[in-house]
């Protein structure tokens, strides 16, 4: 089947390296939605759903159905695969840092304290959500001293702006850590086992 | 500090690689124990453990530390990881499939039930153990079809040879599986939370 009946509606590159090496064959695009403006209206509309985590794995979905939704409206043969994961510390959600200074007053907010990654995964296809799911993981920061954050924030470099919670755990990010609870592949960003199951169904992988 | 105050006792690629994208400086030093002999010498004589799945744990243990001491004997200075992992379906233990053949009847008898990865970690100095630790995953593979099965070989290659499991959870051997339950750092050959936790007490790696 050709590579284009299996698109990623993301520019992440740790997503579409883990389907890579699960040996899918698809293809990336950017949906290149304005996830400002999605929370923007989230924040103001949408609070029906209980309580703080229950609203942010909503916000996640709604992310994720977004990319998906948006990129199927122009890719309508192949089924499109939306992803988004958002972060939450004692009830407040955290974007990804905008510089090294927001990285090091987040890493400082999260140390010694649970975080939560909620990620929403949707399947659409002919601009309709066919599935989707939501997934939460449980990390937590141990109380590492500054001088390791400064040494952490040095070697780790500006990728630590790439991620929400200001690290990477296949690297130096490790170490920030004292227990992690849930599935790796969902805190890499991508809930690859559920997500196969599902693409099996659809017979985009072999059963 | 020099490289060599820290020693993993393993001609592991995975657990090398573990260690070196967590940012540790070690060395890595085939520890060539006889694993075969004191797997022999385990089932003759130690079997003091109650049900099969401790036994496997203190097998899994027992390897980990014959490689740590050994390593250890000749590198008194140095701060030696020891490490093994051993895989138990239906109380049955499994070593690396010697055969593509061995492989593909290994993951036939896998396919549709639950595996158990025992790993074992030991830290040595002096010739003497310092520290140990054993830690279970349970993993699930799901009633994939042969010609799956066939596909994965070919796809795979001989590297299912260097796994216990005959996969590569961080490549196609990811879909085989139903459902995964564990650390995946234990998964993967090294739990790396306790263990870095560990190296901090001994000053090895900064807190």
């Amino acid at each position: 089947m050709p590579a284009s009946s299996l698109i990623l509606a993301s520019a992440s590159a740790v997503r579409a390296k883990l389907l890579a090496d699960a040996g899918l064959r698809f293809e990336a695009v950017d949906s290149r939605v304005d996830e400002d403006a999605i929370k923007a209206g989230f924040a103001k509309g949408d609070k029906q759903h209980g309580n703080a985590e229950s609203e942010t794995d909503a916000l996640a979905l709604k992310l994720a159905e977004a990319k998906a939704l948006a990129v199927s409206a122009t890719n309508g043969h192949a089924l499109v695969i939306g992803a988004d994961q958002i972060l939450s510390c004692e009830g407040k959600r955290y974007d990804k840092p905008k510089s090294m200074e927001e990285a090091r007053a987040n890493l400082l907010a999260f140390r010694g304290r649970p975080h939560i990654l909620h990620s929403g995964l949707v399947l659409a296809k002919n601009g309709a959500t066919l599935w989707n799911l939501s997934v939460r993981a449980t990390l937590t920061m141990r109380e590492f001293s500054e001088s390791f954050l400064d040494a952490y924030l040095e070697e780790a470099g500006e990728r630590v702006m790439k991620s929400v919670g200001c690290y990477q755990l296949e690297g130096p990010g490790v170490q920030l850590f004292e227990t992690i609870e849930g599935d790796y592949f969902s805190i890499l960003g991508l809930p690859l086992l559920p997500l196969l199951d599902e693409l099996r169904r659809h017979g985009q992988v072999m059963s």
